[in-house]
């Protein structure tokens, strides 16, 4: 064999550590995950919670965060899809590669990458507002051509790429999640402007009501996610992170793959 | 509609602009497509020819090469395998991302970029040598799950995603070709060192030799196979470069749907 075989099944990991532990996601896990894991947190600075801050950019100074762990969910990077190239580049591109190599030198086996729908956003951007509607029944899923609709998206299908790579030739377990919409009050039906802002500027506020009720993703559906990618029994796999909302137009075969079942649903 | 609509049927290029117009394949378009074309060239040092000479990887260096001209294409970066990540990162994903901005700003249509078969590589990987020989059926071709084998692999799926980013988000013309091996000589039985110099350690010499009859791109062809790319009537496409070997491991499929029609074959 020329290379890496299957590593043996999986025992689940137990200290695992949290790349951009203060964000929304980040948060999310440290409020849900923290009796599962023994969660070690790395954030771009000194946060109220105990972490080593260091630049995900910079991988002499993020290096000592991953010794010790089993584990790595990869969350840093900038979460917005109109970031600048020059942020897609520090943060998402060279981030990313720095947490999969940093990974890989310190023996860490298994790696959950925070990737996107916005790899394959253009198929969204070809078919919105009408795919938002409860009895349109397009769904796109993780077996779809990648479009990226932006230089973030492209940046996630880089992730999913190194990603694919590191576990082909390392024999690291990588698993990537496009997550959907994880909200800080976890309310779908919120103000509809944290949906779409500033992308797909034609679309009407109702529009944007419509689209955060498809593309939700719990908190309480978020960490269970994220707990199955972390004991999955699997060498590579790409998946949608979404809640059964009834105008969901992401595949959830990938997630129910990983052991995943959705238990929350906004409303229609 | 929110996205380009599609560009009226094309009138060929005139005025081309070709990035590392100094290596193997830029020399071999200055010998053959110098009469079909206006040909421009970019280079990273001042050449025995005619170019801009500029590093790829600085925006406001390589912007002037771009003014007037209707197409380009883009062979600058690393083309080693082996490559480190400090270099695929500059020449290649900053370079890539560089090329096909300073096309859009100056309103160039059409880009060909030169990807690679070690996007997906790892399917060769696995399969070497026995894929190499004759009586041989496994086709890996354009549609294939992306697979890279190396961070310059890596870069290629990179440049492929962003090519279909600038395709959808702003018309413009793109088609990757995943270029076989060219070599300077042209001779396809030549020594076996050039095919696999430091990847795939375990290949003997006679696997070597092998897999580049099964490679090998004549000249001729990839001079063609880029002028075909250069007038298609297509948004977007991603295709192989390979003669017609009996060897051969690529799909044509993508190639010939360009207009592609390979006149040369390895010997067995």
């Amino acid at each position: 064999m020329r290379l890496p075989v299957d590593p043996p099944s999986p025992v689940a990991p137990r200290r695992v550590l949290v790349t951009g532990a203060e964000g929304v996601i980040g948060t999310v896990l440290r409020e849900r995950l923290g009796d599962a894991y023994d969660l070690r947190c790395l954030t771009r600075a000194p946060a109220a919670f105990p972490s080593h801050a260091a630049d995900i950019a910079d991988l002499d100074a993020i290096r000592p965060a991953f010794v010790g762990v089993e584990a790595v969910v990869h969350l840093a990077g900038t979460p917005h899809v109109s970031s600048s190239w020059e942020e897609v580049l520090h943060s998402n591109i060279v981030g990313t590669r720095n947490v999969l190599e940093a990974a890989r030198e310190a023996g860490v086996g298994r790696v959950v990458l925070a990737s996107s729908n916005h790899a394959v956003g253009t198929y969204e951007i070809e078919s919105a507002p009408a795919i938002y509607a409860l009895d349109d029944q397009r769904v796109v899923d993780e077996r779809a051509e990648v479009r990226p609709d932006s230089d973030y998206g492209v940046s996630k299908v880089f992730m999913e790429a190194m990603g694919r790579m590191y576990a082909d030739r390392f024999g690291m377990r990588v698993v990537c999640l496009r997550i959907g919409s994880v909200l800080p009050d976890d309310d779908p039906t919120g103000p509809a402007i944290r949906a779409t802002a500033g992308w797909m500027p034609w679309l009407t506020d109702d529009d944007r009501r419509a689209r955060l009720r498809a593309t939700w993703l719990s908190q309480r559906d978020c960490a269970e996610l994220i707990r199955c990618a972390l004991e999955a029994d699997v060498r590579f796999a790409i998946a949608y992170g979404v809640s059964d909302n009834p105008r969901r137009f992401w595949g959830l075969e990938g997630a129910r793959a990983l052991g995943f079942v959705p238990q929350d649903r906004a409303p229609g």
